[in-house]
Formats: C-alpha cells, structure tokens, sequence
C-alpha cells in the first residue's frame, strides 16, 4: 500500500513512520534534496509544478496526502484529477491565504478577529476598519511568525506597508489569555473524532510548548471547538487531519488559523493518545476506521528549536520521549521534538521544571 | 548516529523504527534478499561469514547488535574485536545451543527441567536420567516449535533420535500452569530495568497470545524472575534486552528459554508501556539513559501467523494497534502483530474475545 505525500519535512517524515506499522509505505515529493522525511522514506527531489514527475509520483499510489499547506493547489488539483487527493485540494486554495481563509470562516459564522485586507492605494481604510493595536501579515507563505509585524502607530503601519511589495492583511491585535489548539480528523465515511484542546505557549512566533490536554479548564471550550472543525469538516467534505488555532478571549474562542494537515501542536498524540494523529490522518485518507482520540494521562510537548540538547540529558528526566527530525541546526528552525507524558497534572508541572533546564523557553 | 543489527527480520525492523526518533540510523546486515527490515532501513545483502561484508558493515557505526541467537558466534567476535558488540558475543554462543544454555542455567542455581545431552551411542541414558514423558530437541537452530518433539513411549524415543543426524538434548516434560516471560534491559552504566512478567499462550509451538500484565497474580513471581535477570546480568556483564521463558509449575518457576535480544513477548511494550522494548534495546546498547519500563494499562497481543487478517477489520476493534512486518504469507509464518491496550483487565477480556472473532487462536 503506496501513499504519496507532497512535502518531506518532519510532519511526512512522521506520518511516514506512523505507516510503516499499517503496512503502508509513504513516498514524500519535495524540491529540497535534504527533505528531512527522505532519510525515512523514499524521496521524490522535484519541483510541485513539475509535471512528469507528478505524473510518475501518482504512479502505484492509493492516494495522496499533503503536509504543509503551501504546496501550489494547481499541483494538487492536477493529481487529483488522476488519483484521490485527500484532504480536498480546496483546502490548500482556502487556508494558504490567509484573506481567503478568514472570508471562508466569518462567512460560515465561525468567529475570527476583525481584518481587512490592505489596499496599496487606500492603505488607510483597513487601518480604520480594524483599528490599532494590530498586526500586520502577508497573505501567502507566513509560518512560524515570519511574515507578521505588530503594529502600534499609524507611523508604523504606514511604514511597514510602503516597505511590503506582496499582498498584505490587517488583523486586530487579540490580547488573549491562552493560546490554544484542537486538532479532528474525519474518515472518508463521515466519521468524525477530535483529540482534547491543547494549550500552546508561543516564543518569538513560533510554538515552544503544548501541553495537551490543555492545563485551564476547556469543558465549556471543547464543544464549541469541536462545532468549528464539524462546520469545517462538513462545508469541504474533508477527510484527514484538520487543525484549528484559536484565541482565548474573555472565556470566547477566536479562530486565528487553520491548517489542513497534521501539527506540531498534536506531536503529543505520539505517546499521549491511543491513536496517534499522523496514524489517523493515513487511516482517514485510506478510508480505513478511525482510532480512539482518548488522551492517556498528562502530555507535556516541548520544539526543540535551533540547537539540540545532548540527547542523555533529556532522557534522564522521567517519560521523556525524544524525536529528532535529522534536521541540520540552523537558527530559529525546528530541529526535534521532546514530549513528556505523564499520569497526573502535578508529574507534568514537575517534569516541565525538569525540562526547563534542557530546553531553555527562549532556546 | 548509526547502528548495525544482525539479523533483518521483525525485530530488526522495529529496532530500526524505534531509532529513528532517537536519530539513530539502523542497518541490518542479513543474508535474505527480501528481509523485512530491509523495507524500512538500509540493508546490506550477505552471508554472515562474509568478512568483507561485515568489515563494510561495521565500517561508520556506533556499535552492533544482533536480533536472532542463530548468528554465527565467529561473526560477532570477529566484529567485536573491531568496534562495541552489544550484548556480548559471548550471550549468542551460550543461548544458540539449548544443551550449552541449559547447562550455563544450571552452573547458576538457576532452575530448569531435568534435561541430558543424547549420545547417539547410547541413547539409554538420557532416557534413564531424564524419564518420560519428555521433549527431545535439537541442540540448534530450534524456534517457533521447530526442532522438538514430544515423547511419550521409549519407542518413540528410540525412533525419533535414530532418525536424526543433529546433536539431541532430552528435556522432562513439564504439565507446567502457565507459561510465563520476562523482559529485561541493563544499560552500559549497569542501570537494570524489567517490565512485568508476561504470561504467554502457545498453539503448534509458536506464540499466539500474550497478556500484559500477565493475567494470573504475579506479585510473588515477579521479584524471583527479575533475580534470573539480574543473575545473567551480572555473570554475562551484559548490556540490552534480554528475554526469559518461565514455566510455572507448583508455584515456582522453571526457565525454559534464554534469548539475548528483543522478544515476540514484547511487542505489546510498543504501545502499553512508558519505553519500549525496542527504544531501551537501543538506548542501553549506546551507553543512554534506560527508559521507564512501567506498563500503561493491560495489553493483549496476538501474533498474525501464516495469513493476515482485513486490516480494516482490526482496525475496527476498540484499541486495536495493528503491526505488519512487510513480509509474504506462508503457512507458520509470523507476518505480523496486534496489541488491545485497555485501562482495566475486564475491557481486555472483551477485547480478547473481539480480537478471536478476527484472528482465530489456532490461525
């Protein structure tokens, strides 16, 4: 059983060894020579818009999957109309805009902070429709927090969008109280199952810790978290793993992204679920059953961001489990993963001061 | 970080799963040109005895190991005297040969069946010191029930080792309760660690069944059991996973095997316990940090022997984790795994009886 997976960094590399165990064999097509996935899994090196080698990737394949959402719909919509592409090509169009995908959520009644796109000619109309503070953001190919600037002044915005060539977003700056992330998957039969809210601590713009399930109480949240992914899942018939980001607002929740795909808020899932998600999204998209979502015990997922740790170091602290993506260490990038799974909350604040000491919050 | 595995079958295979996390790269060295690990790591093709390959072999690795008793000593000695073979060569030697194994055993205070070699010029012998009814086996080369047969008559007996050429042993039969095995891990720095005893049900000489925790209470076995461990351990100076076989009988154990690597009554460590078998197996062998052995709930798993189930319809049993091992089916042949992990032992019972609904006890 052959699944083609476009992109080859470490989600593939992990949904590639989530397969191996189902007997399936993930082949990843990424334009980088080193895509990490490939020391894994056999690696496809070409570009999205080639289309021979699209050709011959589809080639033997059950279906094809993505895992970053920045693949060029075209190239999804093109293997689509050879092979199942799962979730939908619509999915890259709607949520790699960042414009698009706020238009697609309020429309569907889904709550998202106040935005406006930014017109070159008539900057100053979004900056009055959604007031400061606020942030700035590029509506193509932001991830980690690059391509975002907080503004304060009407000084700054003006400059920031004079400086900025490519199409640009204003978005109200959310002075939120707790980040937070619920991750579904949906089988090709309609069968719907969402892991618990995790919470996410962000450094620099980039996710450092989760902790899953989440440690303020989302028994009020879970549903209406849920209705979001179940309004997202029925609109885009959707099959696989779904990811929504959201704000905690006065004890609302605001939607401040979505990612068709499998997350690295979910890495947790790895030890801290029954079923994995990367296990999940291939069973979905096989239209295989889906696995309990059932959490077990207390998770703890802390990126390892930069620079790695001595590997001993880490596994001396009690139920640490370590990832390594194969990644060469370069500023600000994603190297590795460490989670932490635990019986009770108490042994997870525990081991989050023992982590600490390895993984420095702003390392 | 690279390691060399001899031997490239299941157990292989998941070793080479579990290091990829960890960054460490597997390669298995096997003379079988369609050995299974080789579809998940790299595989190098060629006899065991081929001293140019194992120079190739051990050329950039960290350390070696080995996945089955029934490599060539000579092999792991010659390597050994090249870069860390782990465990000790010297742990092949004794436990590929059942008479040599069981007279190490015995020289220990460890106890076993009554048991003699066969000397083919006077088989009376045995049969006089061992009595009847009895188990003859091959010294070597015996697993999964092969190389043994049962005795009941002296005509039998006479009948049976005068059709054999290889060298016998003749072991009492033991009308044991249940069988029982434990699994133990000792890092470089000496740190021991077991996992709780296993309780194992064969059909047709091969293992079908495995209970985790084992079913019956265990609390008075346990610490004999692991003073077996601890006993190899230490005379052996031993680094790894290593695995024994109990016969309970009468309330006391007799070991029955002795196997120096990874183990079928380990699989269900992957998804119910903190660590599994197959991380501590590699983290001990490198000098790491050994891994929480404690189980996570109650696990059931069963071998997947000659012909492989829907995995759909696996899939559908609550908590079921499905492991293939990419091999073709033939009768007898173990083509892969399934582990029920619950909270309770009732909710294992009752996946017990969903699981024979799919994999029939004598299938």
């Amino acid at each position: 059983m052959r699944v083609g997976i476009l992109g080859g960094g470490q989600l593939g590399r992990m949904l590639a060894l989530a397969g191996y165990p189902l007997g399936i064999t993930c082949e990843v097509l990424d334009p980088a020579p080193d895509a990490c996935a490939g020391q894994v899994a056999p690696h496809r090196c070409a570009p999205f818009d080639d289309l021979h080698a699209l050709a011959a990737f589809a080639d033997g394949k059950r279906c094809i999957t993505y895992e970053f959402e920045n693949v060029p719909p075209q190239a999804a919509e093109w293997l689509a109309m050879r092979l199942p592409v799962r979730p939908t090509p619509r999915a890259l169009a709607i949520f790699q805009d960042r414009l698009t995908e706020r238009e697609f959520l309020r429309s569907l009644g889904i709550p998202v902070p106040a935005f406006a796109p930014i017109e070159p000619s008539e900057p100053e109309r979004a900056l009055q429709q959604v007031g400061l503070p606020a942030i700035i953001k590029t509506r193509r190919f932001g991830y980690d927090g690059k391509g975002q600037w907080r503004i304060d002044t009407e000084e700054q915005y003006l400059r920031i969008v004079r400086q900025q060539s490519q199409p640009l977003l204003m978005e109200a700056f959310v002075a939120f109280e707790t980040e937070l992330s619920i991750i579904g998957v949906r089988s090709l039969q309609g069968e719907v199952a969402c892991y618990p809210l995790i919470e996410n601590i962000h450094g620099g713009g980039i996710l450092r810790y989760s902790f899953a399930p989440a440690r303020v109480d989302t028994s009020r949240l879970q549903p209406v978290a849920e209705r979001f992914i179940a309004t997202l899942f029925d609109v885009l018939d959707y099959v696989g793993v779904l990811t929504i980001e959201l704000f905690l607002v006065g004890g609302r929740l605001l939607v401040n992204e979505v990612a068709p795909r499998v997350h690295n808020s979910g890495h947790w899932t790895i030890e801290g679920a029954e079923t994995s998600q990367f296990e999940n999204h291939l069973r979905a998209i096989l239209g295989w059953p889906l696995g309990s979502t059932t959490p077990r015990g207390y998770c703890l997922m802390a990126n390892l961001i930069g620079e790695l740790p001595d590997p001993q170091s880490v596994l001396t602290i009690p139920n640490a489990h370590l990832h390594l993506y194969g990644k060469q260490p370069h500023a600000g990038r994603k190297l590795g993963h460490i989670t932490l799974r635990h019986d009770t909350p108490e042994e997870r604040m525990q081991g989050f001061e023992q982590l600490q000491a390895v993984v420095p919050l702003q390392g």
